[in-house]
């Protein structure tokens, strides 16, 4: 079929009213409008998913929106900002209604669920390629950064590491008796909103997961000039990366696989009595440099890389 | 060569220092962070550039980068907002040093020439396609919209229509003594950020050329529920432009092609002193709905298709 550009963004992006009163103008000028209340800044995160090399070809399109959304948010949360609007930039190889309607689906129905609006885009042709970029709130001077973990942090994560990773090798072939739980963290990771604006009143710093915890905490040790040690025997597991660890022997997967959305946070010890989340302690940030492993009693020096492009 | 994705965004972009007090933290984090003055709406615009689609494979990267930046900082234009800060969204088949090298050159000499900031980016492998989404601010209540256009005004543009367009002719074969000017347009244009400000003040409506005037105009004319009349003996023409119609009969060309970047603006005409740019009456708007073309004393209903994907 053939329908215009316009036309197509009509039918399945702009139908969406605006929710939040921070939004003033929406899709269908040459820019959308914002009025960002006094005493808070403005966060702004972008993230591209690219066919065949962030998602396969012929993955559901409901998942697909879902998970571009769901990334960028987690960036928001790690931030600990306030979704509020996001524009949306889609290149497509072809107009199939199909594709559209289940890609907006799941795409808006995040939205909603998170109260944000769609407020622009740009649809061209071209190889299908992804891009958001999110928009959010924080009060002023109260976002968490990579930047400012301090020596004795406690490091702590949110939910289980590794599902997201188990998932994507279930989809290359890893037989799993109960592949639920992995293929869902892959396909729909959940971004933890809420759990991003609770921390800001204690966390010294904060990273979201996408690349795996080694390859992401490293950012914050690098950033903070400090070290780290992760208790390997700590970390959040679920039942079925815990079966794919004693049949296989890869204990590095809840490392270094990434996709997992997860938040990575640390908090000063004298402070650990304020935390109001479901969270696993995970390690204690150094003096040093580099982050080193303690597993089974053995500490080692560990170079975990994460998914790098490229590379 | 092979080098990570962080190293690689660091070496040609992170390396750029921030300018703009507004901008409160740049790249390097999960998001960045923007301080928006009071009284001030944030304006927010995003535009995508496909190889194959929008650019010709081999385009000189410096192009490239000045292109991209330029067809985005231009809908701020068109809004009268100010550009303030950037994202950019690189999907790039491989790490290439010399097309890196010119396209962030490219991109941050014209970020440079208008004190806009690069806050933050994403950088995947995958076919050539660039995303930039840009920010600027404009006082509360005064961004200039295309859905406020009023019967009676006078349709007014910025530059010379058409350049682009025959540009884009030059490269497909068309013989022209004098290429210069009108492949600059195509590759270089220069977003008239100037302009957009100085016309908040009087216009009534604007939109930047992106498809022609004519189906750009039209967005005017839907949106403000208005018909127009353009008077194809007022376009401002280059000299090449003119030649080239005389040679080919084409006079539609200044009508619907597209790249011009230039800003097509209404103004009441009791305001018509207020004027303080180099700009060109080519018409005025009209009760009704629809776009009539007057051309050498005729006037006739015109549904002149500017360039639309999937179409």
């Amino acid at each position: 079929m053939s329908i215009s550009e316009f036309g197509l963004i009509q039918r399945y992006f702009s139908s969406q009213t605006i929710s939040n009163p921070v939004n003033r103008l929406g899709i269908g000028d040459d820019c959308a409008l914002m009025s960002i209340p006094p005493g808070y800044e403005l966060a702004i995160t972008t993230d591209t998913m690219v066919e065949n090399v962030h998602f396969f070809s012929g993955t559901d399109p409901k998942w697909l929106g879902h998970k571009l959304l769901a990334v960028n948010l987690s960036d928001l949360a790690a931030m600990g900002a306030e979704p509020v609007s996001v524009t949306l930039a889609l290149t497509l190889p072809e107009v199939n209604e199909d594709w559209l309607k289940g890609f907006s689906e799941g795409f808006l129905n995040l939205a909603k669920q998170f109260s944000v609006d769609l407020i622009g885009g740009d649809t061209t042709s071209g190889p299908l390629t992804l891009t958001v970029q999110a928009l959010g709130m924080v009060p002023e001077g109260q976002a968490v950064k990579r930047s400012t973990a301090k020596p004795g942090d406690l490091i702590f994560v949110t939910g289980t590491l590794g599902d997201a990773g188990l998932g994507l090798k279930i989809n290359t072939g890893y037989m799993c008796d109960s592949p639920e739980t992995a293929l869902k963290q892959f396909y729909q990771p959940n971004p933890r909103v809420k759990e991003g604006l609770a921390i800001r009143a204690y966390a010294n710093s904060c990273i979201d997961l996408s690349d795996g915890i080694a390859a992401d905490l490293n950012h914050i040790l690098e950033q903070s000039d400090v070290g780290a040690r992760l208790d390997w025997d700590r970390l959040p597991l679920s039942r079925e990366v815990k079966a794919y660890i004693n049949t296989t022997g890869d204990w590095v997967l809840p490392l270094s696989a990434g996709d997992d959305y997860e938040l990575c946070f640390t908090v000063s010890p004298d402070r650990i009595d304020c935390i109001d989340i479901e969270c696993t302690q995970v390690g204690v940030v150094e003096q040093g440099s580099g982050l080193r492993i303690q597993r089974g009693g053995v500490i080692e020096n560990i170079e975990v890389k994460g998914f790098e492009h490229f590379s």
